[in-house]
């Protein structure tokens, strides 16, 4: 048998994915979590109103969705104060990094991240045979200066920049974004990944430019808006860097009650607020169960809290494992020095009740 | 202001696209359609059953989708007697043809097609920079022979073939198609479109064959069962094809009330049967209403009927906007000489009605 005909970028992937969900680990263990705070999802859940939306379009699900997200679309430019023609949807955060890859990356061009960050930006990237470029944390933030001078010297066309930050729950005041954002190189597009900006405080996230063609931002339905399962999310940015995607995105990709949940949670400012100050609260009881069990809680602007179990990475996996096995789903950063922490979601109080009982023991048993 | 900066394959591309629904439509006009025959649905809708699992799975919307989408590949895989790993299931086929084009199409790789076959497959061939060969269809049919001596002389990495086809609803019989795939090129690989199968007649579809690296059989939950907004699909071939998709593929691509709905459809084998009866009647009817106003029904397999109009693509594109401004929407070939049709998807009772009340003057109009 010949080869399969694999592109040469194909070729040259691994052929292992970093995508193990909670039911992988579930159907492994044979037996289910008894708290789910690995994932940072909104335990707190979508607004009713979503849930109404979804319930009475059930039906309608014979038809194609809105090739073009209409209503969701000019629900967003309305809120947002900004066009129709700014806005992209997609298939959750990742899909639309999967779009902006094959816009932007070639074989061998360069982007910038930082080392430790959001993983399926990077395997998008690998996906159009990109060259990640990487500087470490500073201080476990991803560091602007660093990301700029990386920029700059290996000519990237992308820098991804996470605020807050997932997996350190660091964030920039808007300041220091806008500082980035005047001095990247003309031809370098920031992806400024505004997943958890909802639960940031006020004076973080920059005011919309739509102007300017160098930036992208990336928003979700998956996080303060209780969506993950429904895989949408949108892209905001220059009509003409917006324009682009239409050219090669699956149109249809979006599918049909996920519009229409979507517009529905957006309308409704009072659940929203509600989880947002429930996610407080729990970043609260995260912390003080940390202390009180010798971890330190790193300040979050997110809705999860990094948990530094003061070792080395090999301890805090263990950590982990012992929570796992203690049917506790969390997850934990990947690389050095950032994989000293153990990352726990925001859970509701039975979630954290669970995860209160069982961290001494699973402390124990690592050692 | 620099140009964006796009990649070549991206600045080469058209910025419009073929991707206009009915609801832009139904915009565009300020009013509704009464009868909505254009886009292949199922208006019998999907199984009472996947409707009670999306309302009953609707509040799990706030946790991300299995990435494995496994108890959905499981059931297939029983259901078809295949390996799990003989499936890989994906936002659509539209979805999967866009992960195929970026597993097999670098600039400039050759692919065959017939000449106003399916335009989705098309674009995403041209999204990863694939260069397009078409023979024209013999007698409203994909003709297999040329597009084997397209697919040799061209060196086509991917060749399409629709069984049974849309847009013409013509079909092979099954020795057909397996000929064809015995004469295929060692590095040809046949894209063999399958979302109507489950209309056809029986001894249409091949019998699976996993073991034959060189075919990939798309199928869908968008048609017979009546899912085409929940956007999900699957691609069946051999274990190493099929590896290569996880590679790239959006794996949080498929949300989690689809998977579940199609799940649930998947085993209703009763409402799967009722479906084809109905839509084997409604093309019956859809055949008498054509002919009783002088248009040609042309044979189908599938789950709409195209009628030839008789004249030309002009005439047959008059013939459209008329149906369209009496409220019916419907669909035509985009090419000559396929382009004398218009084609009437399977309805309803009430939107064949709709549709047989419409038609004389539609015709009348369109002179």
């Amino acid at each position: 048998m010949p080869p399969i005909p694999f592109t040469p970028i194909v070729q040259g992937l691994p052929s292992t994915v970093p995508f193990v969900g909670p039911e992988a680990q579930e159907r492994n263990r044979g037996r289910k979590f008894r708290a789910r705070l690995g994932a940072n999802e909104s335990v707190f859940g979508p607004s009713p109103k979503a849930l109404a939306a979804i319930r009475d379009a059930a039906a309608e699900n014979w038809k194609y969705c809105d090739p073009e997200n209409h209503d969701l679309k000019q629900a967003l430019a309305a809120k947002l104060g900004i066009a129709p023609a700014n806005i992209t949807v997609g298939e959750g955060i990742d899909g639309l990094f999967g779009t902006v890859a094959r816009l932007f990356v070639e074989p061998g061009t360069p982007v910038a991240t930082s080392l430790g960050a959001y993983p399926t930006f990077n395997y998008q990237v690998a996906g159009s045979g990109g060259r990640l470029c990487t500087t470490p944390y500073v201080n476990d933030c991803e560091d602007p200066d660093s990301l700029l001078a990386l920029a700059k010297k290996e000519g990237a066309r992308l820098l991804y920049l996470s605020n807050p930050d997932n997996p350190m729950g660091s964030w920039w005041l808007a300041e220091v974004v806008q500082e980035l954002i005047r001095r990247l190189p003309e031809t370098c597009l920031l992806c400024l990944d505004e997943a958890y900006g909802e639960f940031a405080p006020a004076g973080t996230l920059p005011p919309l430019d739509v102007a300017d063609p160098r930036v992208l931002r990336f928003r979700t339905f998956s996080k303060a808006y209780g969506l993950a399962g429904a895989r949408v999310a949108y892209a905001i940015g220059a009509a003409e860097v917006i324009a682009g995607f239409d050219k090669i995105r699956n149109h249809f990709g979006v599918n049909r009650l996920a519009q229409v949940a979507a517009l529905a949670a957006l309308g409704d400012d009072a659940h929203l607020a509600w989880v947002i100050g429930e996610v407080a609260a729990a970043r609260d009881r995260i912390a003080a169960i940390g202390r009180a069990n010798g971890l330190a809680p790193l300040p979050s602007a997110a809705n999860f809290v990094t948990l530094d179990c003061g070792r080395d990475g090999a301890y805090a996996r263990r950590v982990l494992n012992a929570l796992i096995e203690r049917d506790v789903f969390v997850r934990m950063p990947g690389v050095a020095p950032l994989d000293r922490c153990i990352r726990v979601s925001a859970g509701a109080k039975a979630d954290l009740d669970v995860f209160e009982e069982v961290l001494p023991a699973a402390l124990k048993a690592a050692g």
